[in-house]
């Protein structure tokens, strides 16, 4: 299993649950393309929505070629799956640019649906939409289904962010050190 | 609820587990005393193994004032439940004051109990010895089952810690630029 990170941004998204008005957040979207080579060679589109504010916050989608075949069938998809990635990058950094105008062109929605089957916070799932909006209508670019990570997703989402901000700190830690050493020694050079 | 922490250390441990031999592993023992108010009000003792390099390894010990009175009355301690945790925690300092010595009079020892009615690495539970040894024999002073964390478990414990790490990474990132700022213009004084 290999894993390629293509994208990882913090984006701007409007967001939508049956309980509370529209807002907009900045959720974190990671999109990785895994290769597996055993038992069959296979690639799978990983996608995942993350909150640097909250831990918790963990949405996946795993796309794979059969996943991916039906999804362009359902929405009319032109480009095939080892072209959607960038296309779909494409779509995300586009409304990411324009993020600070008033009324942008492309807009990302995120719905949350509550499933009724479940009650705690961890259940249910929610869509994603790449929403262009013209003098006429909203029209929906794209739309991709996401399930919220459960216990144990999320506890390996975590250890991993625990790793990179652990490395992160130790970084920095020696960095502090290096600097105060360094900028010591040229002070005591110009005082002499 | 109120959570005290009456003491957190990294500590010499002998692991011993079934499947390989004995060695020695540094364990992270926490120990803190809840105080419930509502509905009743209660105290636990809650004690928590972690280790640092390891974000999976969990296991819990909450220790009720009616759990407490059996354990006194199988181990046959003398101390009632109020002065339990700094006894408990002077034999855990007295263990690590002689984690250096070849033959320490006190030991920490961590019994791994795999559980066979599960087979994932998430089950089985744990004993915590304080075992003195004399000329004559292994003496127990102390032995308490500790529960592996669940999923739920290890995610709440991984976003604490990860919060804790963001809050340390933030202050040392401040902590830089202070540093490179103050001693960039000592070094611009000086050579004026």
């Amino acid at each position: 299993k290999m894993t390629e990170t293509l994208y990882s941004e913090s984006l701007k998204v409007k967001y939508k649950c049956q309980d509370a008005e529209d807002r907009f957040v900045v959720i974190k979207v990671t999109v990785e393309l895994q290769t597996t080579t055993s038992p069959l060679h296979r690639k799978d589109l990983l996608v995942r929505l993350t909150d640097d504010k909250d831990p918790f916050f963990l949405f996946n989608l795993c796309l794979g070629e059969e996943d991916f075949q039906s999804l362009k069938t359902q929405q009319g998809l032109l480009v095939d799956f080892s072209a959607f990635p960038q296309r779909f990058i494409a779509l995300l950094q586009q409304s990411h640019s324009e993020e600070s105008r008033e009324s942008p062109k492309f807009l990302l929605q995120f719905v949350l649906e509550e499933s009724s089957s479940f009650s705690t916070s961890n259940s249910g799932c929610g869509i994603l939409k790449v929403i262009e909006t013209n003098p006429f209508k909203h029209l929906t670019h794209l739309s991709l289904n996401f399930l919220h990570g459960n216990d144990s997703d999320v506890k390996k989402y975590l250890a991993s962010c625990l790793k990179t901000t652990l490395d992160h700190k130790a970084w920095l830690e020696n960095k502090l050190s290096e600097t105060e050493h360094d900028l010591g020694q040229k002070l005591e050079k110009t005082r002499q």
